[in-house]
């Protein structure tokens, strides 16, 4: 198959530039969390841009916005792509938005090709992928592929304890009432930077991703006594910060004795009542363990959980460990990964085979429908940071292979 | 001399839990941090019982609450008493409330008795001596004892940088315009639970203070970088939260290779940016170390330090270390220690010599003129706890042993 349309790089990076500005942060990044009120505006932005593309717009139960470009066919299954425009609280320009305003882009430059698929495309903003807030990211996906609830994903709370995913979509206006998936779906292409060092350190414009990583997160919390900090004498202390501390530390140099290595990371953290001048009486923290092999992360997520009761017990603290939400390793649909490595082909852009390090939404979409990923390469593998960056000619290199293998897919009329 | 007057036990008691119920907690403690609107509630009781008690009531330029009762000679230095109503984010009944409450209890038995001592007599409640919404606690009886001055004081930050001290007083209506000190005292007592277990263990029903431990705060931050969770190899990782808890862990084990043993305290931490999928980039903790032995002090805070450079370096990490605040250990008078003592013989309780562990009031006092401290016991040392107990009897003897140190040092006209 033929070059079918162009896609137009200055474009995508001037509308990446232009969403960035809404939450941009002092230190360049982006600050853009799921349902807040900077949300809503990217989303505002992001739905005006689909109209003015001439793509229909719905919102689903689970807030996802949909943009449909209709086919020759239009009773066939849509091929799909999408991402986030939600981020973490000091993240980059790209982790999300490049996936998203990607899909734009191939709309806008079929549009300026005068081509048409003949299955119908759509282009979807997935709510709350980040999970910074609510308390489980990739949920709306997961809704939409089948894999949770409806109601489960409505009444995700926040953080805070204080509201929930479902009563936030309808305080920012995006409550829809189109269904949340159940339709069938040709495939599914996601976009997205891949947030490690491997495609820069190769030299590889494109990755064909092959699969994702397994997943087990936990809420870990540590109960020992409150007491003063002046007068309580160390060997009464049960102090349940020099606890998760230990614990905290243990984890870490447990990941070094596994081969291939494991990512193990505790990102959050709580004190109770977090004050200079008391013995902390309650902490609690998140781990997160992630290995290609199933069978592997399992072991190394018991032997985490023995080092937590572990260093409870020699400290006099309680340890309670409690699993959030895991995720077998997926592989992604061999079809679809051929036709991202088909499409660099054909462009003559490097490409290599490569594993996700982070859960995408895709992941969910790959239990539904056959599903394909694309990497392009972030400077100094750095993501979830304001310094992240991705080079224009690379973003546009992964959104011209993003439209081939999603025309490749629908067909030309 | 003879006794001159009985406190009643029961009214300090229900002044207590009367108090108690501003602020009040689940658990069954006590949450009024300073210049909160809780805060001024608590001021606004007991400004109240002042006045009720014939009171001329003032309030300085730090907001300390003075209630003075006239001498026969109303020229001489007064006999001053206090101790704070603010307390820990969860803590208990009696830690300052009970040295304030004992105050007026003081005057309202001298008033009962019909009474008058020759040198006036002062009960003060002191701004902020916990320190956790602040910088730095037991600020404003410190700018009263001329040790910090009175721009230092108002100017002081809250912990989110949102406001001051000095704000703080206006908006709950506490900006005085008395001065703050600045005028001679004959002597300061500080009634107080002990908040440690030795009185209770040792069946004393009075402690009285030699002097309290040498204190130093610090507060460190650890610098790392931000990455995602899911795709930075460890190998790479420079995770801020690691390094912190191999601080944390390495000075608790450090204070056990000293002795008599120092007490070291991380109460609290905060992550940045604390999400669930990121590398913590960034973590700031406080460390308060004590210890009776200034120079001995002045070693384990070097070790300390030297610790946490350490650490650092083998991580990765840039570190810094602020001290805060910090004060040597002190000495009361040897006077008002004698008066605790003989006013506790003359009732018949058991007393006994004690140093404090924690830092008080009477630390500052102890630098502008005579002071003494009467510890009481409370149930298994514990404190800085909702859980935080002390017995009716043995307040009400704390109370007597005051009002008698106070009248002998006043002089009966």
């Amino acid at each position: 198959m033929a070059v079918t349309a162009a896609v137009d790089g200055d474009r995508l990076w001037r509308s990446l530039m232009e969403m960035s500005r809404i939450g941009a942060t002092p230190g360049g990044g982006v600050g853009r969390l799921a349902l807040t009120d900077l949300d809503k505006a990217g989303r505002d932005l992001f739905v005006d841009w689909c109209k003015e593309a001439g793509l229909a717009v719905r919102v689903d139960r689970m807030g996802n916005i949909i943009g449909r470009r209709a086919g020759t066919d239009d009773t066939a299954p849509p091929v799909v792509t999408g991402s986030h425009l939600d981020s973490q609280p000091l993240g980059g320009k790209f982790d999300g938005a490049y996936g998203v305003l990607a899909g734009l882009e191939v709309v806008r430059a079929l549009n300026e090709a005068g081509l048409t698929t003949r299955a119908p495309l759509e282009i979807i903003n997935w709510t709350d992928e980040e999970g910074v807030r609510f308390t489980a990211g990739v949920v709306a996906s997961g809704v939409y592929a089948g894999q949770f609830d409806l109601d489960f994903g409505r009444n995700l709370p926040d953080r805070e304890g204080t509201t929930t995913l479902g009563r936030e979509l309808a305080r920012i206006g995006y409550d829809g009432d189109a269904p949340c998936g159940g339709y069938p779906i040709s495939a599914f292409f996601e976009a997205h930077i891949e947030q490690g060092p491997i495609l820069e350190r190769e030299g590889a414009v494109i990755g064909a991703v092959l699969g994702a990583q397994g997943r087990r997160c936990y809420t870990v919390t540590v109960t020992g006594e409150e007491g003063h900090a002046g007068t309580l004498p160390m060997p009464l202390r049960r102090d349940a910060l020099v606890g998760a501390a230990r614990m905290i530390d243990g984890l870490n140099r447990l990941a070094f004795e596994f081969d291939p290595l494991p990512v193990i990371t505790t990102g959050y953290l709580q004190v109770r009542p977090n004050s200079r001048n008391t013995v902390p009486g309650r902490v609690t923290f998140s781990v997160d363990i992630r290995h290609p092999d199933n069978a592997l992360l399992a072991d190394i997520c018991a032997r985490a959980e023995a080092l937590c009761r572990t260093v409870a017990g020699e400290t006099g603290l309680e340890v309670e460990v409690a699993e959030m939400f895991g995720r077998d390793s997926i592989r992604f649909d061999p079809d679809c990964v051929e036709a991202v490595r088909a499409a660099a082909k054909r462009l003559g852009l490097a490409c290599r085979d490569i594993h996700s390090g982070a859960g995408h939404d895709a992941c969910n979409l790959a239990q539904a429908a056959p599903t394909g990923m694309i990497f392009v390469p972030c400077k100094d593998g750095i993501s979830h940071n304001e310094r992240e960056y991705a080079a224009p000619e690379d973003l546009a290199a992964g959104c011209q292979v993003l439209l081939e293998a999603m025309v490749a897919r629908a067909g030309v009329a």
